[in-house]
């Protein structure tokens, strides 16, 4: 077991086992709960006693379980123990232990979605979209053989797990620059591009357009349930997962969409003395599972499933913050989506709320046992928390009857 | 595609997409050849012309495939969609993305096998085992801060990857630092401790004793098909992996069973920010596959058939090197294996071979059309190289065929 701090000090979307393992407990446990001060809320003694802790920190996708227990047992995969026991899947491309069929799959989706371009692209899997994100950093710092690290920026509010995914290893390859608005360098460097941002679910471009700038794009996000696809994107580098596109967190695969094959087949290099490839298992079920949105062989469509569960949670939380301006969510206007071939409200993945300034919001959510992620592990005051809107049905409504007590606490 | 001299370049076990291309095209259109100069070879020219290039270069572990299709479909897993979709798998554990079920049958196996203590210590579950090097590395380094990097070492010839793997993203935190022999600093160092021995195959201890040492134990083939199992090793990091042990290279599953919490719980940090963790579908056959050879639910005893392979192999290999001294393999006195309970010969996974000095084995082993690995990968002269045991029988047939005329090549 860790320590209770050490669920603090990660600061990012790893998730924490400490605060799942407390809200584990808790959860199934309800009876046996620690007595906590109780100051301003409405919530009575008993009622904050035995509430569960509710974990709105990671982005843990568990909101896709209801739609594929509906699919049910038709779409099991079965592995026998003979298959897939080489290291190789395909020795004839770049990307030997990528399944050729996991590759077509990856097409056929964003040729039916529409958000990326993938003709004449070169695709490389990895172990997540994190793992994809270290392995297209090594790939454009490395043949640079730069005399310093070259500094990896971010607008903030940028994802969190960015500047432990560029200093874990204090590599002379790269290393964590900050917020891009403030960079002011003229050394080369590399800008994350996150787009819907994570956290505010915002779309968005490069802050910096220099000519020594690289670019990664991570478009993790960019897909119907979360918002408007408004084009095809045609960038360098792309990088996309399971995690958030069908709730697949577990498995760990992610892909990029590589323009170069030399840096392609650079993060590839990477992958191998990484990792030596990735799961042919996860594979194989990455291949069903993406096959089964593609051909929409299921009972009911599976964007239509998320972005109506996404439509009812968004409508919710901004009906609960009506009428109060102690916490404030962003507006997105409707814009048409080409997928959808209509206008689409964006529902992003996480709310990215905002208290009065001089108020530490992860601080107060936490005394109604809510666990957000505060501002300042995405580069911004901690006025400002995530609050991640892909778990449960359960949680979500449980969320939602707590936060009259936060607007309490807010208020006085 | 990469360029063939891609393929030389890589100086690792990493299989190289180039040379399973060669091969897998050679094997399977074996009439479309590329005409090669021949000069003293006792093949003929239409022999060698057709030849399929056979690669004992990788220690990708096929020769597995025949036991497991035995074994037929009555040990596949199934997989629903619904199933492991959550980050989490176990969220009361420091190892909070690891199946409970594969720790326990992790633990069953090595009491049953006696290779390594495992009461009350802690396993971390990798992406192979290649991942959890990185972590031990990262988990050693990182608490001491280092005013430069620690020097990560280890006896020639050594495991051709840890190079690699040390300098790969030039950290300030560790470095490859060569022959373990060579070593004469005063400061703080790592040893890896490969035991058998990644290439030659001998039971190993440390070289280096000082106070300011610290030792990962590399015992990927600490297992009874390769050697005896003398004593239940314990040692402070001990790395296992399922690619040698079962064969099941492509799941990408390696343990690692360490003494310290604080170390395990910074390995698993490590996994955190590099992964998210490990594939569930994998680690779920993982369980599956340990189950059944722990309980010895087969229809053969599983280190039986491994241990008789390697047997016939290697008893094979040294028929046909018998009557010359052009070509050397090392010589295993028998050691009692406390699993067999019985004296054991050690019939390791890579034939280690030695030809005259001043020769360039791989080089003339190319010639013949079958790649091997060098010595100077290993940190020794080029008249060694490695030639893996692992493939399938019928490669083996056709390297045991080959061989005289790589004698002749030797003898001229």
């Amino acid at each position: 077991m860790v320590s209770t701090e050490a669920a603090f000090v990660i600061e990012s979307s790893v998730p924490s086992p400490v605060a799942a393992s407390v809200a584990a407990v808790a959860v199934a446990v309800a009876a046996e709960v620690e007595v906590i001060k109780i100051t301003k809320s409405k919530l009575t003694n008993i009622e904050i006693q035995t509430a569960p802790i509710l974990d709105f920190d990671k982005g843990d996708p568990t909101m896709y379980e209801a739609y594929w227990k509906l699919i049910g047992d038709d779409f099991k995969i079965t592995i026998s123990s003979s298959e897939a026991l080489s290291y190789f899947a395909n020795p004839k491309s770049f990307c030997w232990y990528m399944l050729p069929k996991l590759e077509h799959e990856i097409k056929n989706l964003h040729n039916l979605v529409g958000n990326a371009v993938v003709e004449g692209r070169h695709i490389v899997v990895g172990n997540g979209s994190s793992q994809l994100i270290q392995a297209a950093l090594y790939a454009l710092a490395e043949p640079l053989d730069p005399p310093s690290p070259i500094s990896v920026v971010s607008a903030a509010p940028f994802y969190s797990c960015y500047p432990q995914i560029a200093d874990c290893m204090r590599s002379r390859l790269f290393k964590w620059g900050g917020d891009a608005h403030a960079y002011n360098d003229d050394k080369a460097y590399i800008e994350m591009v996150t787009s819907p941002n994570n956290p505010d679910g915002e779309l968005r471009g490069p802050v910096l357009k220099r000519a020594n700038g690289m670019l990664v794009h991570d478009l993790a996000y960019y897909w119907p349930q979360y918002t408007a696809i408004t084009n095809p994107v045609d960038q360098n580098i792309m990088l996309f997962t399971m995690s958030k596109c069908t709730g697949h967190a577990g498995s760990r695969i992610g892909w990029a969409i590589v323009k170069d094959p030399d840096v392609a087949k650079r993060m590839v290099r990477f992958m191998e003395i990484s990792t030596i490839g990735v799961s042919k298992e996860a594979q194989l079920r990455a291949v069903a599972i993406l096959e089964m949105i593609s051909t929409n062989s299921c009972p009911s469509n599976f964007f239509e499933f998320g972005r109506s569960v996404m439509t009812e949670r968004w409508t919710k939380l901004r009906e609960a913050l009506q009428g109060t301006d102690v916490l404030q969510v962003p507006d997105f206007p409707p814009k048409h989506c080409n997928f959808k071939q209509d206008y689409n409200e964006c529902h992003p993945a996480y709310a990215w709320m905002k208290a009065q300034e001089g108020v530490n919001l992860e601080e107060v959510m936490k005394e109604e046992k809510i666990r957000v992620r505060g501002g300042g592990t995405f580069g911004c005051p901690n006025n400002y928390a995530r609050v991640s809107m892909l778990g449960r049905d359960k949680d979500v409504d449980l969320l939602l009857k707590r936060l009259p007590s936060i607007f309490k606490r807010l208020t006085f």
